[in-house]
């Protein structure tokens, strides 16, 4: 991909082409706008493969049913400060958007509330939601199941998702958000080293005799990604898919199609915490983070955070204009009524 | 450490030594029982390491005055289903087992439940408290903030914790358990394999110059133990202590005196939720520790679930008795009352 093949749009226009391909494609005018900005804040923030980039994916989806425009989340079962929810597979992104909303609502209420959201779809970015916790005051835990992508440890076949979870806390200079999945690279971010002719940084999966490597070619081929931290990451992807399976009453990752343009049915999980609530001060997050800054870099990058490069990005992109892709920002536009290739 | 060096002892017999000695250091009858069954059920399960490997530093950490044997947790402030309590400093078992207890009543209330214990002490084996949790039917997760002793990821200097979250879910053919930290070995893994003459079996840090290795002897001398994942773990270390300190109101990493025998004051985090209670059934756990089974095993090794293990050498080990390093077992009968050496 060379560098002439990015371009800049502003936010307003990359979130108004989108939101108006989805009213044609039956969002509402409300849920189009809420759509569209959750995609275009992907791309905003530099996270394009879950924003502009993976829009002709989820226009697909909407196209071959997979996921129901119209379809919002509906309760299910409640106790106490702990609720159960139907995504009805509507779009992932409105429903992660109104689960979590849900979750701040029942935090704010009861120090501590969590929604299992069962028969959602892929929710694009999952930092967005963390995000929205932080925004609203309070510190929010979220992740969802994924298909099968990853071979859990000391096994060759992808039996485990990748089951990304985002930590939010809440901080006025600037929240701290940490968006991970439990692979060490994304199939996404594998392909791109590629492209770029590069190794990985680290080991990022097995090849096909079994050894570590950084090969990213070696690891699309044997479809063998590493989880993070080896048999610990592995552990963590199936607690986070049995949790997710059992509050949402919706599937495992063994039940999900492990194809991406059928993967569906997903389980998530949305849980908020009110440390104001118990006395809990974000000058706590103030002094962790200025210690965190003192620490003695080994390289020429100064120690970060997580999310404070998301701040700079962001600042950047609303300055500039968000980066988009040439390619693909053509081909989005042309999925409007009105063509404009 | 030659094998003539391991004997084995009744589990009885290894709790009532404990609990004598606790006795005769000022805890009454119940809390010794309840300690010394908490450093038993860890060399129990495997776990010698933080049970009776640990029972020395914490006897001197009583007569040192860092743990009071007398002090309890009192609620400190609460609001809904979240509460927040100070562990005075008390033994870290007892506190952490009480404090998930409360979480446990929680979440039985409320359908998910969370206790932040601040001012407490080295709760010795996480996994206790999962088991806890699970042997009650409730999801646990729990973490604890520890002393810096882990670098942040492009970083020299360890600044971060190493902080230990344990997730339990309940099942009726034995409950899964993932016990892991932040770093990829603990100090006390990486000593063992230098004892053995072993190399690690993947990079578990960087040697002086700045690059991994999985040589037990450079990593103890640079003092850089990796995190799991790398920047990721390096990420969920900073976020599980800042929302430990929030919750707890207690100290932060960087607040913890970098010493095993001065740790203290650390704050830890307990949540628990019922899924029964929304309608969540054991049966998807089931479901999905069956698929996991069904792995094609790149080893000779059977793929396992986070605790399997765990229930094999927990029968095994009442079967024969506990496993027990001679020297320190007597050294731990020296510490009764009346000296049996």
């Amino acid at each position: 991909m060379s560098a002439a093949s990015e371009t800049r749009v502003s936010y307003d226009e990359l979130q108004s082409t989108l939101a108006e391909i989805l009213r044609e494609l039956g969002f509402s005018e409300d849920r189009a706008r809420l759509s569209a900005r959750l995609f275009a804040d992907a791309s905003r923030d530099g996270v394009a493969s879950h924003g502009l980039n993976r829009f002709p994916r989820f226009v697909r989806g909407i196209r071959s049913g997979l996921v129901d425009p119209q379809a919002s989340p509906t309760l299910v079962s409640r106790f106490g400060s702990l609720e159960r929810w139907d995504g009805h597979r509507g779009p992932g992104n409105l429903n992660a958007y109104a689960a979590m909303q849900r979750a701040i609502e029942l935090g704010r209420e009861h120090g501590i509330g969590c929604v299992g959201l069962g028969n959602t779809n892929h929710w694009m970015r999952g930092g967005n939601y963390g995000w929205q916790a932080a925004d609203a005051g309070v510190i929010g835990i979220c992740w969802t199941n994924t298909m099968p992508n990853l071979p859990p440890w000391g096994a060759t076949d992808p039996r485990l998702g990748n089951n990304p979870i985002i930590v939010a806390v809440p901080r006025k200079a600037g929240h701290v958000v940490l968006d991970m999945a439990m692979s060490q690279f994304s199939y996404g971010a594998i392909e791109s080293y590629r492209l770029k002719k590069q190794l990985l940084p680290v080991p990022g999966g097995f090849n096909i005799e079994g050894e570590l490597t950084r090969d990213p070619a070696e690891i699309e081929h044997s479809q063998r990604a590493l989880p993070v931290g080896y048999w610990k990451g592995s552990g963590m992807a199936l607690m986070l898919d049995m949790i997710a399976a059992m509050l949402a009453g919706g599937s495992a990752t063994h039940q999900i199609p492990a194809d991406s343009e059928r993967e569906t049915a997903l389980s998530q999980v949305f849980i908020t915490i009110a440390p104001s609530k118990v006395g809990g001060s974000q000058t706590v997050a103030e002094q962790i983070i200025d210690d965190l800054h003192k620490a003695t870099a080994c390289g020429d990058a100064p120690v970060r955070y997580p999310g404070e490069q998301v701040l700079k990005i962001r600042r950047e992109n609303m300055e500039r204009g968000i980066p988009v892709n040439a390619a693909i920002w053509e081909e989005v536009r042309s999925y409007g009524g009105s063509p404009r290739l």
